[in-house]
C-alpha cells in the first residue's frame, strides 16, 4: 500500500484539491467504513452532508461542489476518480514471470514476454500465449489455445482446445470456456444422439469474466464475447451465442444456444434469455426476467415473459388490486340483478 | 479433417445422393456460415429455397423433397445425419493412452485396457476404471469410485468418493459429482447440525452432464441420475433425487432435495423443482417455471407456481387486459349509481 | 461402519430403548430403503404405522409414542436423533496427516497439528493453518490466507489471498472464495472501467459452503458470511455482502452487492436478492423469489417482485379467476346497456 498527499492525488486523478496540499492519504474506502487516512467519494453533492460526518480524510466530490468542511478533491466524475484511486494505493501485483517446474507444457507452445505459469498449469500442444499472460495455478489449456497479450487467467480455470481469449481479458476461477454446446438429436427409438460441437470460442479484448461460469463452445463457426463486456460470477453462456461490446451481464444470468445479444447491453441477476432470440443494442433486462421473444434496442424488460417494464409495474399495480375488483364485480352483479328485478317488477315484463 | 464425396457421405449415412457423384465435400456447418465445400441440412422442405441461396456444396434433405438447384442428399431424418456427418469430417481425437507420470494414483486401483490419466489427476484407493476411460488434466477420483468403459471425464472435474459412473458418459469440466447433500437438522439453540451424507451417487450408462454443475450424494442410499439423460451447465441436482432415463435437463436448472423425474423429461432453462416432488414421464417444464406441486405424465407446465402452460398463458393474456378492466369496472359501477339513482327519482322510493 | 446393540444406540443418543437391548443394529436409513438390521426414525406419532410396515430394526420416536410393534428408541428430536446415529455408524475418516510430496507450498507458511495436505495442493506465501485443517488435492490457497481449526476445504477449492476462513467450516468442490466483486464504472466513451477490488472475504466458524458457489472479494472492507451459516450449491454472494448467522441459503440463491441478511433468515433455491438490500432477521424468502425491496424481520415473502406470500397467493387465485371474471365483465356490460335502453325507452328522455 503506498502513501500520497491530497496534491498528488489530485494531480494523478486530473482534479483540483481543496484543503492542505500536504494531507497524508493512505487508502480509499467507502464512507461507512473510511478510516481517518481514507480518501472517499461523493457521487452527487447531496450526499456530501452524509459524508462529511464521516471519519474520511478527503473527499471526492463533483465539480459542483465548491467547498466542504471536509478537504475536497473537485472532479468530473467522484466515481470513476475513486475506482483509479483505488488502484494507486493497492496496485495489483504481477506474480513473477516464469515457468513452474511443476506446469506441465505441451509441444510447440509459444510463450510472449514475461508470461507468468503457475503452479500445476497444464498447457496443450500448438498454445500461443502473448506478452505478459498469467495462467495461475491448476488452470488447464487445451491445444492451439491463443490468449493475448496481457491476459490475466486466474487459477483453476479450463480453457478447451482452440478456444481464442484476446488482449487484456481477465478469467476468474472455476470458470470453463469451451465446453461442448448442449445440442443433441433424439432418435426413433427417444435416445439423445449427441450433436459433435466442433466450432470454437472466441472472446474478445478487454472481456471480464467471474468464477464459475460456462461458456460453451459453438456447434460449428463460434461462440462469441465482444470486446470490453464484463460478466459476474455462475453465468452460463450457451453454444453460438454472439455477445456484443461492453455489454454487462450479472451473476447467474443464463443464454441459451444462438442468442444475439447487441452492444451495450445490460442484463440483470439471474436473468433468461431463450435461444435463437435477439436482443437489440443498450437493452436492458431486470432480475429473473425470461425473454422469450426478440428485443428492441432500447428495451426495458422484466418478468416472464418479459415484457416492457412500464406495464409490468401497471399489470403488478393492477394485480394487487384484483381481489377487490373481484368483490366489487360481485356486488355490481347483485346491484344489477335488483335493478333488474325492480324494472321487471314495475313494469309486470 | 477429412474429405469426402457426396456419394460417398450418401453411403455412409443411408441417404440417397442427387448431384454429382465425386462432389468433394470436406466439411459441414449451419448453412449461414457454410463455405462451398460445407455440407448443411434442411430440416424441412420449406427452408430450401433460403438455403439454395447459401455457399454450402450439398444439402441433406427430408425424402419428401425430390430436386434442388443444389446437390443434396435425401435422408429420413436430416438433423440427425448433420449430425453423423458432423463426427465424419471432426472425428474426436482419444488422447494417448497412458497415465501421465504426474498423476498421483492410489492403491489397488484397476486400470481398464487403454485408459487415458492426463497431467496432475488424483486418483484415491480402490478405484475402477473401465476399459477406455479418459481421465483429463486436474481431475480428482476419490476412494472407491467406478467408472464404465468409454467414459469421458473433462479437465478439473470432482468425484468424491464411491460414486458410481456408467459406460460411456461424458462429465465436462469444473462439475462435481457426490458433494455432500444439503442436509441439516436445527437443534434447540437454532444451530443447524449437520446430517452426514453416507449415501452415493449413480449415474447410469450414456449420461452427458456439463460444465460447473452440482450432483450431490445421497443422505443414505444414492442419488441417481438414469441412462441417456442429457444434462447441461451449471445444473443443481439434490441429494436423493432419483432422474429417469432419457431426460433433458437445461441450463441452470435446480432440482431440491428427493425429486422423482420420470423418463423422457424436459426440463427447460432454470426451471426449478420443490424437494419431494414427481414429475411424470414426458412432461415438459417450461424455462424459469417453479414446479412446486407433482406434475402427472405428459405435464406441460410454466410459470411459478408451475401450472398448465395453456392456462398460465390465457392468465397472462387476461392480466394485461386487467389494467382497462379496472377501468371498466369504475365506469360500470358509475353507470349503476345512475340507474338507482335514476329508478330512485322516478318511483320516488 | 461399527455396529451397536439397541441399548448402546439409546445410551450414546440419551434415550430410551424399549426392545430386545441386545438387538443388533448396524447402520441407520430412511425407512424406505431401510435394511434389516437398519435404525430409522419417525417425526411423528402419525408415521409410525406406516414406517411399523417397513424391514427397518428399530425406530427413533418421539417422546409421545409409548410403545410400537417395533422396537423404538423414545427420545426429544428424533430427526437430531438420527443424524447423529449416522455419524455413529459411518464416522467421517480424517485423511493422514502430513503435507503430500507434489503439493506447492510457499514461503511464511505456518501449519497447525495434524494438518493434512493433499496431492497437487497449492498455497501461496505467508498462509496459516489452524490444527487438523484439511486441504484436499488440487485446492488453491492465495498468498495471506488464514484457516481455523478443524476446517475441511474438499479437493479444487479456490481461496484467493488474504480471504479469513473460521474453524469447523466445510466448503466443497468447486467453490471460489474471493474473486473479485463485479464493480465497474462507465467512463464516457461507454466503456466500462474496472474498480479494483481490494477488500476481503470473512468466513466466520461452523459454516458450511456447498460446490460451486461464488463468494466475491468486497470492494474495500470485507463480505463476511456469519458463523453457523449453511449454503448449498451454486451460490453466488456478491461483494459486501453480509450475511448473519445460523442462515439457511439453498442451491442457485444469488445476492448482488452489499445485501445485508440477518440472522436465522431462510433463503429457498434460485431467490435472488437485489443490491444495498436489506432482510431482517428470521425471514424467509421462498424459491425463486426476487427480493427488490427491503424486508423487516419475520417476513415470509414470495414472487417477483417479492411480497408477503399469502397476498401472493391470494392474487395468484385471484389471478385464476381472472379470465372468467372479463367474462362477467362483458356480461354485466351489456346488462347495464340493455337496463338503460330500456329506461331510456320508457320515459323517453
Amino acid at each position: 500500500m503506498a502513501t500520497l498527499t491530497l496534491k498528488e492525488v489530485a494531480d494523478k486523478l486530473g482534479g483540483e484539491a481543496i484543503g492542505p496540499d500536504g494531507l497524508v492519504i493512505a487508502g480509499a474506502s467507502s464512507y461507512e467504513s473510511a478510516g481517518e487516512t481514507d480518501l472517499t467519494f461523493a457521487d452527487h453533492p447531496r450526499l456530501l452532508p452524509t459524508i462529511e460526518q464521516s471519519r474520511a480524510a478527503a473527499v471526492l466530490v463533483p465539480r459542483a461542489v465548491e467547498s466542504s468542511t471536509k478537504p475536497i478533491i473537485r472532479i468530473d466524475n467522484p466515481r470513476l476518480a475513486f475506482a483509479q484511486a483505488l488502484g494507486f494505493f493497492w496496485p495489483r501485483q504481477r506474480p513473477e514471470p516464469g515457468v513452474h517446474p511443476t506446469a506441465v507444457v505441451g509441444a510447440d507452445v509459444r510463450l510472449g514476454a514475461g508470461v507468468h505459469i503457475g503452479p500445476h498449469v497444464v498447457i496443450g500442444d500448438n498454445v500461443r500465449l502473448g506478452d505478459e499472460v498469467e495462467l495461475h495455478a491448476l488452470t488447464y489449456v487445451g491445444d492451439s489455445v491463443e490468449i493475448g497479450d496481457g491476459t490475466i487467467i486466474y487459477p483453476r480455470v479450463s480453457i478447451y482446445r482452440q478456444v481464442r481469449i484476446g488482449k487484456r481479458c481477465i478469467i476468474h476461477s472455476g470458470t470453463v470456456i469451451g465446453s461442448d454446446g448442449f445440442g443433441f438429436v433424439r432418435d426413433e427409438a427417444g435416445a439423445h444422439f449427441k450433436v459433435p460441437q466442433v466450432g470454437t470460442v472466441i472472446i474478445e479484448d478487454d472481456v471480464e469474466i467471474g468464477a464459475n461460469c460456462g461458456v460453451d463452445r459453438a456447434t460449428t463457426d463460434a461462440t462469441i464475447i465482444g470486446h470490453g463486456t464484463k460478466i459476474d460470477n455462475l453465468v452460463q453462456v450457451g453454444h453460438n451465442c454472439r455477445v456484443g461490446a461492453n455489454c454487462i451481464i450479472c451473476g447467474q444470468v443464463g443464454l441459451s444456444g444462438s442468442v444475439e445479444i447487441g452492444d451495450g447491453v445490460v442484463l440483470a441477476g439471474q436473468a433468461g434469455i431463450a435461444d435463437h432470440i435477439t436482443v437489440g443494442a443498450g437493452a436492458t433486462v431486470c432480475a429473473q426476467a425470461g425473454v422469450i421473444g426478440d428485443l428492441p434496442a432500447g428495451a426495458f424488460v422484466s418478468g416472464y415473459p418479459a415484457a416492457p417494464h412500464r406495464e409490468k409495474l401497471k399489470a403488478e399495480a393492477a394485480l394487487r388490486r384484483l381481489p377487490d375488483a373481484l368483490s366489487e364485480l360481485r356486488a355490481l352483479r347483485r346491484r344489477i340483478e335488483a335493478l333488474e328485478a325492480r324494472l321487471k317488477e314495475e313494469t309486470g315484463t
